[in-house]
């Protein structure tokens, strides 16, 4: 159907809305038939490139036959000065309707999903539209076709990695609070001839994010391509993944789903291996730690979880296994990018060897065994050794200087300027560890702006602690925030001592 | 808790973002320990006076160290130059938790919704919250007591208007598209002694709203205060319910649901009798339509909602009646805000008694029974009398004159520039009408932003029509628009003459 045009003078925004939107005069908007957050396609009679956008209405902001463009959309139309443009009605994209079918309980088709996450990738869809989808998923879900499909398509709308060589093989851990066992499993696999291109996270409600404990040693803002060329050099690499476009449409499903974490398990599935997927996995450990206050609270709803991984895997091309770890004592005793950090390099200087250590060769075992890299039953014997050896530390050294190397010694980290330390008020044994509040805590004295920032734990559960001896110390680069922190810790006693 | 604050330059965008929000450097962010679409608390240094808005990060937006405030945040803050303010992170408002609770399929207590529906009055949830929320209630639906909350909650917002006289009558017709039955019942039952206090709406996916139509006639965009003293005065009024803050959260909430056209059924009773209510409403007509691409489709569902309208109702102290009609044809022979208008007058002038004049004599006839005006079974008799007797044209020209008269007559009704007349292709009877082609036809006319714009039908369901006779009028005052809807009209052919 042809449909009424109007010609409008532009007048700039010069500023990004993150989303393409537009705003014309209320009188112009009953003229061109539409309301506000309905959609118009607006063609730039210089050049004839065009754009659909959300409208917005207003009585103020821009004249009668005037419309208002932000950054965003004048870049798309090639916009430089205060010209016109023609403006018509536009009709919903068809994800649109998909979204109300979703909202009506039905499964979408493989390919409803992948317009979806198309619209969603190149901003077509409003934050309304979009939020009103992820809202969808949570309450009904996804069936396994959903969530496969999903999977693939969050993998074909982004860029992917292949390495000529092999096994590639990864990790992943859902929900994991501290110990940096990445640091450890990657050097471990890489130096016994796995590739393990391994991009990771950074913090969102944690002390830190592999991603930023890694970044106290080198550089992790990484390219796609100085990805591909280290990796292949190396055989592993720890990357930041928000760097490189592997996923653009995922982070801004998470973006979305942020404001009510919302975390509809499908979704879950689809981000991790989608990710894995991209850079070519074909063997993959799902870490899923159990406890009050992890994301998966119970041993049987991380055993339905582990299946869909699998099944959801195997659709994919990958195989994938998942271990249940117990999460209800904190894994290592740092909190903080900086101190994270220090403890993994600790490990592979071979200073001591503790349940992070102990993690660590336990899943990068079941890699090599995944992998043909050791037989059955030999897979953690075997990384035990390799840590052991100096082997892993030599592969990570040689990872950190590919990434353009900060720091090549435990012993060469910095240690944060203030320091507080907290001490038990009574003797006792360590009952009880509230990770939580631990995490607060680091948060509270800038983790994970401040690298440095963080809490070092000096008891562990079921360890006699003497009186007035210390139970743990706050890092911070910040005096407010570390009496900030200190006052916290103080009134939440993270530690019952019994 | 206390919050790490600090301090930062404003970065003024003089632009109304519609909501509260504001921009900080990404390093910034962190250093607060802010995701974007997270909360902060801003305090003007110099006033005292605090904000919470959402924040989205940007790295070119603003400077590090410095915020970007929206109009509407430099407003609430009474910012008027570059000048410093306190930022710190805010905890997310109660409501997002109870949004949640909605998408977990838990039944919302009275209390919850206020805080929810005062949350979005003063724009305190984000589109991706309300959204969500709304995503919810489409899918969850609402308890009895959840929709009587809901009516309450939109009351309570907004502003209201109390009579000294009564009886105070209303009535409200539920997706009907064409016939503006409220502007011949008004004036019927106002010239009975009933107190009518009719707040219409305009347009938005018909031809004409009754507030558009009325507008031909008189002015619609009153206050309260006017809308007070005229209903005082005369008994009645048609005033436009966009123009008054009888339920602000109400036309927010409408806002969010339009682009996924979401009406869940306990919303629209919530909408519709919360404005009743706030205009202390006594007695109710609500008016139910069914048929094919009308909102209710069938008898059945129209019965459900019926009882449900009668249960809220009387939970808040009005008595409700429920009509359903069938509009499996056309109400009327006019689409069109000047077309419509001069059909209720010339109706009012006793020119003729269409079934426009029949179904408003059959509303007014149950008004006036409700409110003890008439006698059981009598009060079509006397609304019809009312109108034949000239007493009612008297009571709308005094309403019209009180509004501020534009016309008076109905001959006075400006006749649009451009007419075409669509013919038939072949004799035989009218099979079909179909209204929802004739509406867009009058859409692409230029209705409602072109009073003038609209179709005028010639012809009526069953009747005979000759070759080559007129079926229909397309009515526009602009030639590209009437050229555009003539092409529509004989590609879809919204009459089948057989």
């Amino acid at each position: 159907m042809d449909r009424y045009a109007q010609v409008m003078k532009v007048k700039r925004f010069d500023i990004e809305a993150g989303k393409l939107i537009s705003v014309i005069h209320e009188i112009d908007a009953k003229e061109l038939g539409v309301l506000p957050l309905d959609r118009i396609e607006i063609t730039n009679l210089q050049n004839k490139k065009k754009v659909v956008t959300v409208v917005d209405t207003t009585t103020t902001m821009v004249g009668e036959n005037e419309i208002g463009l932000f950054a965003d959309v004048q870049k798309a139309l090639g916009i430089k000065s205060k010209q016109a443009v023609e403006v018509k009605q536009s009709p919903q994209p068809e994800s649109v309707a998909l979204i109300k079918k979703k909202l009506e309980g039905k499964a979408l088709s493989e390919k409803e999903i992948k317009q979806i996450v198309a619209d969603i990738a190149h901003n077509k869809l409003s934050e309304i539209e979009a939020s009103a989808f992820m809202a969808g998923v949570y309450i009904h879900g996804y069936t396994l076709d959903e969530t496969a499909a999903m999977t693939k398509a969050l993998v074909e709308d982004g860029k992917r990695i292949r390495f000529k060589k092999g096994p590639v093989v990864d990790k992943h851990s859902i929900g994991g609070v501290n110990g940096r066992t990445t640091m450890v499993i990657v050097p471990i696999v890489a130096a016994l001839g796995c590739i393990i291109p391994k991009t990771s996270s950074r913090s969102i409600t944690s002390a830190a994010g592999t991603a930023d404990a890694m970044e106290v040693l080198a550089d992790v803002s990484l390219s796609i391509k100085r990805i591909k060329k280290i990796t292949e050099k190396t055989g592993g690499i720890i990357a930041w993944g928000g760097a490189v476009d592997l996923a653009p449409a995922d982070d801004k499903i998470i973006r979305i789903e942020h404001p009510l974490s919302l975390d509809p398990e499908g979704q879950v599935i689809a981000s991790v291996l989608a990710k894995k997927a991209s850079v070519g996995s074909k063997f993959v450990v799902i870490d899923l730690p159990i406890g009050p206050g992890v994301k998966v609270s119970t041993r049987e709803k991380a055993e339905v979880l582990s299946k869909k991984f699998v099944e959801i895997g195997k659709r994919l091309g990958m195989k994938v296994e998942c271990t249940i770890t117990n999460a209800s004592e904190p894994c290592g005793n740092y909190f903080g990018a900086a101190l994270e950090a220090k403890n993994a390099l600790e490990i592979l200087e071979g200073k001591y060897f503790d349940r992070v250590a102990e993690k660590s060769c336990k899943i990068a075992g079941i890699l090599l065994e995944m992998s043909g890299k050791a037989k059955k039953g030999f897979g953690e014997k075997i990384a035990v050794e390799t840590l052991k050896s100096g082997k892993a530390l030599e592969k990570m050294l040689e990872i950190i200087k590919a990434q353009g190397a900060r720091v090549l010694k435990s012993s060469g980290i910095p240690k944060a300027q203030f320091v507080a330390k907290i001490r038990a008020k009574n003797s006792g044994k360590a009952k009880k560890i509230d990770v939580k509040t631990l995490i607060k805590i680091a948060r509270i004295s800038g983790a994970p702006a401040d690298q440095l920032a963080g809490v070092r734990m000096l008891v562990e559960k079921g360890k006699k602690i003497e009186k007035k001896s210390i139970i743990f110390e706050i890092h911070s680069e910040n005096r407010q925030k570390l009496a900030l922190a200190k006052k916290f810790a103080l009134t939440k006693e993270p530690v019952e001592i019994k």
